[in-house]
């Protein structure tokens, strides 16, 4: 008999994963999947990076790097985020395994055992997972189709009786409700945890994917608000902006954080894979980032639509939905004591699987929401999936 | 002021890393790092593998892979460990982001705060730092020329209150001294372990580079041994084989330990560098590491015993090492009272650096040892740098 830990005593497959297993048939339609779509990554633009690497940049690619981050990276990564009116130059940034992988240490940093911490509900099932593991107290906090409920947040920072470790959220094209918070939604959420000594982790991993150039002000992120008596940890990923299979991420943060961040990147895996930040490197430092963004975000809005449009027309009465304004994903609210994961059964007999909305609740109970994927289907395939998708809700709501 | 969690205030940066600030000057010659050098990295082979990849593979490269590997390269790796007579078929594996995240996981998997465990003294310093971020309690057994002191072993298996959650050790080639357990050690460890309930978690990340092909016989892991009633978790690394900029290690561990491994895995970062998964897969299964081994095995055997001869000829008395039959290291035991901090500032003046003995302490205390990595510099930087070295000494011993 082997004696585990506490915390992993715990932790649990997800249903998502049990199911895939049934799901993983030939010309399944995939609509659960959060990873870009293999025919969009940009292989022309790696291949040409490869090809120009001297000999120098590949030592360095197969070395140790600073636990940091390459420097080369570091430096291109803090143009791209300056850019985005992050502030850099009073932040300290830190490349990581995956923006999974930040999530993961920003835990690690702040939590002990039986620590409350706050997140949205619906939530990202990974830092569910991180957060888990390190036996945190998940208090959920109702999402609104204009953000966080931050009536509800405040109530729950007035009744909590030990100060919450941070609260997690993702506001630009959250994972897996697709919403993008209203810019007072961020005005009003600064202001409800100013000098709370509270720390805010703000997950932009989708912030790039946006659809309409007119949102760029609800886009802009808290962290280049910059506000005083807040500390806000910033993370984001290279896996929306270039390919998941890198595993890169970073955070941006205060500088005590990031001592201790680094520390315990140091004690992880001793610091993130060079080689994919050489490529990450040059293709920040290149420039071939900008057309290649604008290309996937025309194509991701296209499937966006066209799925959009589907279920506007095909969804029965009672099923709300917000059209997505960028990101990868619809969120579908089903009638009172609609079971997803019936649904779910039923899509997979069909050819087609999502994922259902108890993944995604941080207390694994709500059941009556669907989590779609626009990102790695074709219109085709979506012109194909959505009726077979939209059958299933209506045999199980028996309509 | 922010609030961290318990675990994380205990951290702290190591003496290495401090100086190490001090030692970034040009022309420094290192005996410090525990990497490849640049220049034995296998260039052509990348370059030939990469120039070899279908579109297919380089979409697979970019992509989210399972938690546990990518397929093709759980395959070659199990091919490659079964020629090392590893129990692949009755045992799982698990691709982590380098072996350090192997033992991180580990780590997680099986330490609550306070917990006791075992590790050798001197010990691998990532290890310390991971076991350490879960608030281990260190308990350590003296290493021996010919492996960890299994009388010592034995009489603290006796004594300790509570049953320690596992033993960590690297019996070939260890980090920082260089050993190559004895088989006799390798039996005894396994006779005393049985049926105790305690894991061993056995580090083989040097296995791979020995110097003599007569050691066979010692460097047979503990693993492929498969005693009974003892529960092994192998770790091993693509670092010293390919190199460490692709951050990929491996465990090999019994079905119910992998279980919690892997969902742990996921809470960090999903899973690993598809990128660096598919090269190394290709390094395997072209074959091309044969050669590759041959040849940098021949190569850091040159450096050891250019070292070795040098450091025979001028070390001034009371100080002894072994000679290394393969890896990495020297580890030189110093007269009594001597302090390596000291010896290391002065060399640093000189212009040659090297880890200090307490570093690998895990009680970050006994100071009178000095490793010497052989790996990272040509024989020439060697007949340059290890007089310097053996001056530093012979002042701070006064001589």
């Amino acid at each position: 008999m082997v004696h585990f830990s506490t915390s992993v005593a715990s932790l649990r497959s997800s249903e998502i994963r049990d199911l895939m297993s049934l799901a993983n048939k030939p010309n399944m339609i995939l609509f659960s999947g959060g990873m870009p779509d293999n025919d969009l990554f940009p292989l022309q633009e790696v291949d040409a990076i490869y090809r120009r690497l001297t000999a120098r940049e590949k030592q360095i690619a197969l070395q140790y790097g600073p636990t940091p981050g390459l420097p080369q990276l570091l430096d291109s990564l803090s143009g791209f985020l300056r850019d985005k009116g992050l502030p850099v130059d009073t932040n300290k940034l830190l490349i990581t395994t995956g923006s999974l992988q930040a999530i993961n240490i920003l835990g690690h940093a702040f939590i002990d055992p039986g620590d409350t911490i706050l997140v949205e509900n619906p939530c990202f099932i990974g830092a569910i997972s991180a957060f888990r593991s390190y036996q945190a107290n998940i208090v959920s906090i109702p999402l609104t189709p204009a953000g966080i409920d931050t009536e509800a947040l405040g109530r729950t920072l007035d009744t909590l009786e030990a100060a919450p470790k941070f609260l997690y959220l993702t506001p630009n094209f959250h994972n897996p409700a697709g919403t993008l918070y209203h810019r007072d939604t961020k005005l009003r959420l600064i202001e409800l945890l100013r000098d709370r000594n509270i720390p805010l982790i703000e997950d932009d991993a989708y912030s790039e994917l946006y659809f309409h150039d007119e949102d760029r002000e609800h886009l802009q992120t808290l962290k280049s608000m910059n506000p005083e008596g807040l500390d806000i940890c910033y993370t984001g990923s290279f896996s929306k902006i270039l390919g998941p299979g890198l595993r890169l991420g970073w955070m941006l943060v205060p500088d005590e954080i990031y001592r201790k961040c680094e520390l315990i990147k140091q004690s992880i895996d001793a610091c993130s894979p060079s080689f994919t930040q050489m490529i990450a490197h040059k293709f920040l430092e290149s420039g071939a980032y900008l057309p290649y963004l604008n290309r996937i975000r025309a194509e991701y809005k296209r499937r966006a639509e066209a799925m959009t449009q589907l279920l506007n027309a095909q969804l029965p009465e009672g099923c709300t939905f917000t059209a997505p304004r960028g990101g990868f994903y619809i969120w579908i609210q089903l009638p009172g004591g609609a079971d997803s994961t019936n649904i779910l059964k039923r899509a997979i007999d069909k050819g087609v699987v999502f994922v259902s909305g108890k993944t995604f609740d941080p207390h694994g109970m709500r059941n009556d929401r669907i989590r779609l994927s626009f990102c790695n289907s074709s219109v085709e395939k979506i012109n194909e999936g959505i009726p077979l998708v939209v059958e299933s809700i209506r045999e199980e709501l028996m309509l």
